[in-house]
């Protein structure tokens, strides 16, 4: 079998639609066989009580994350507060190129740029499956004052302005239907001409042997 | 909801690639929710022991056929030995327009005419496993000559030489994943933007109400 390719994919919802619940829970599917990987951020910021280096981010120095810019290893980079917060080109684009599919959970913004570096990534935007919900979901959590849940919610509708900019849409309605149809995007995309007669070039060579139109 | 559309979807593949029980097993996984209907053949021959009608064939007349074909309601027919076949594009299209998914077995051929004619389509060529395991798949029909062998390879090889025409690729090696593949490659159509954002549009339409970029 020759090397094939793997496809990234960028993953964006406003916050309050159950993205992360539901990318844990689509990795789980692919532990056994390690085929999908998920992208994490590097940050030159201390890890907090919890935080597993390489898990929840990639914890670097100053000094390695401003080489890791010079080498132009990043898809993209902010300094927010004294700390840098980048997505790692070069991590995604070796696992893509071992094969592996990998999952990059990120906003409107981001997904704009990477989708300019990655002509071939595909993306997916998730939904709650109300406006209710998304202002319930918005409200849970803790106990914020009117002010700071309207800013929420029009950071959510900025974000969901930017739904049209995706190949695929999901409404999370139901959990395990969300996940089914993330895992049958990742699966469909694997059966696609292009990775198929990649993955089985010395199959079609051998059954096409000796023919000609 | 907004009315949405269904996929078409066209399957080739060389005869002994396993193909006619996939395509079961795959219809059994769609049953319950009748969201998946496989396309039937238009034939005037008379129907054989076995055979049901709207399931093995819809048997028509002569008369019936020939009206069809004068108010354009085929892909494609033919004529072999004095019996017209035809592949049905009006009641592919009510399905469709009436949001079903729906799968249409054809050759090489046939799904090129298809494909000019419903250039939204998605087709997804099956191979066998190996040449071996092909050739085994061929000879095992029955008791026939080497030349009759000869002959059904060389159609095989035919069928084969334009898989690169497909936007999928199975290889039906283990049968339950290659079910698994047709049914996540008809998931994942279903949450392609454009689908989403017409049976969603609602939904949108709520959580963007007063926003403006």
């Amino acid at each position: 079998m020759s090397k094939e390719k793997g496809t990234l994919f960028i993953v964006s919802a406003p916050s309050g639609a159950g993205k992360s619940s539901l990318i844990a829970a689509l990795m789980q599917r692919f532990n056994l066989d390690d085929s999908l990987r998920l992208s994490v951020s590097h940050t030159t910021r201390e890890p907090r009580p919890g935080e597993t280096n390489h898990v929840s981010y990639h914890f670097v120095s100053n000094e390695e994350f401003e080489a890791l810019i010079a080498r132009n290893a990043f898809y993209e980079y902010a300094k927010v507060f004294d700390h840098y917060y980048g997505t790692s080109k070069e991590i995604v684009e070796e696992w893509i190129n071992d094969g592996k599919d990998v999952f990059l959970d990120i906003d409107w913004q981001g997904a704009r740029l990477i989708r300019e570096q990655s002509p071939y990534a595909k993306s997916i935007f998730i939904l709650p499956p109300s406006l209710e919900e998304l202002q319930n979901r918005l409200k849970k959590r803790g106990q914020d004052s009117d002010e700071v849940i309207k800013k929420r919610m029009e950071k959510a509708k900025r974000e969901i302005s930017h739904y049209n900019e995706y190949d695929y849409l999901i409404v999370n309605d139901v959990f395990d239907e969300s996940v089914l149809a993330l895992r049958s995007i990742v699966l469909a995309h694997r059966f696609e001409l292009k990775r198929q007669s990649n993955k089985h070039k010395q199959l079609l060579d051998a059954m096409l042997e000796g023919y000609s139109k």
